[in-house]
């Protein structure tokens, strides 16, 4: 089955291609990110990349969203606290990683004077936000948040200060981090501040 | 008396230098900036500038804190929910002009795997914040936030929501945005959430 499957095909490629992607980022940064080395590190010849991802652009940004959906699962654990928390510390532990960094590097190359990165790579989040609503959504179903609660300004809410931290003031994020960031948005959704 | 200060001297060619630097850190970045660049845009010779500023890192430092202090001043309304909204609303402004794209830039610019901005810049931040806590400590003082407040741990969950919105997801930032993050803030704090 999967296993029998030749390098250069099938989704074991993919994956190693992404994570090899994701590697490259992490270690030499966007601006010198190339297919080549890429397809070096994965062994195998460039072409097979190309027939999957018709520039570097493409790969960077499916790198990036398959990095945050592997690692940032979305929770259903029946509570809105047990679901913020649980995405919080999904959050602080990504951020706080190798793939994280790498995808934060990526993000904010514009900021600094580098090539731009392709506006996909900003979808990656975007996305990953997108993904996240139906927490909230849930949680006003059980008549635990108020009707009319914004799921994307929660979520926001949620992630803010511990992207602040890792990326403004340079803290250490941790759980503690994470479950107060939690424990503001429950407050200020509880209190209709997202109606 | 200060009119009369060749330029050269006195606190006008201190003024003009900084805002050089934060003209060319926005212009060119933090890895193109030279003390040569800064000294021929005021019109100065180099040695000028040397004079005051040991290295290109301690100028850009002190036009890094410049620029914030001067465009996000610490109100005193008399009230916790004018001062927030006053310090939310300070920031947007400052964060949405050419001169805050600047000091983001360079603050960020370690992320992008360019020459590390010197570590003082970080400074420009932390002191920001540690300027803004007398905001919450009168708070408490008059009554109007619980004793034990944290004072950092408020004016974070204050301003992080608008650093997420400029560098993570690319909205724009406005009146709305910083009077939201003001309400968040006051509602958690009056919750005994930074206690």
């Amino acid at each position: 089955m999967g296993s029998a499957a030749p390098l250069g095909r099938g989704p074991k490629v993919r994956a190693a291609v992404l994570a090899a992607a994701v590697q490259e980022l992490s270690e030499h940064g966007y601006a010198a990110f190339t297919i080549d080395n890429v397809a070096q590190r994965v062994g195998v010849h460039k072409t097979t990349i190309y027939r999957r991802w018709p520039d570097r652009d493409a790969l960077i940004a499916d790198a990036l969203a398959d990095s945050v959906a592997a690692e940032i699962p979305i929770p259903d654990t029946g509570s809105i606290e047990g679901d913020l928390n649980a995405l919080a510390r999904s959050l602080v532990t990504w951020i706080s990683s190798p793939s994280g960094r790498a995808v934060l590097a990526v993000m904010l190359s514009t900021a600094a004077g580098q090539p731009p990165p392709p506006v996909s790579a900003r979808h990656a989040f975007r996305d990953r936000i997108r993904k996240a609503l139906p927490v909230v959504t849930r949680a006003v179903e059980r008549g635990e948040l108020p009707s009319g609660t914004d799921p994307a300004e929660l979520i926001k809410t949620l992630v803010a200060p511990i992207y602040f931290r890792v990326l403004i003031t340079g803290e250490a994020v941790d759980d503690h981090t994470a479950d107060a960031a939690a424990t503001v948005a429950v407050t200020a959704a509880r209190a209709g501040l997202f109606g």
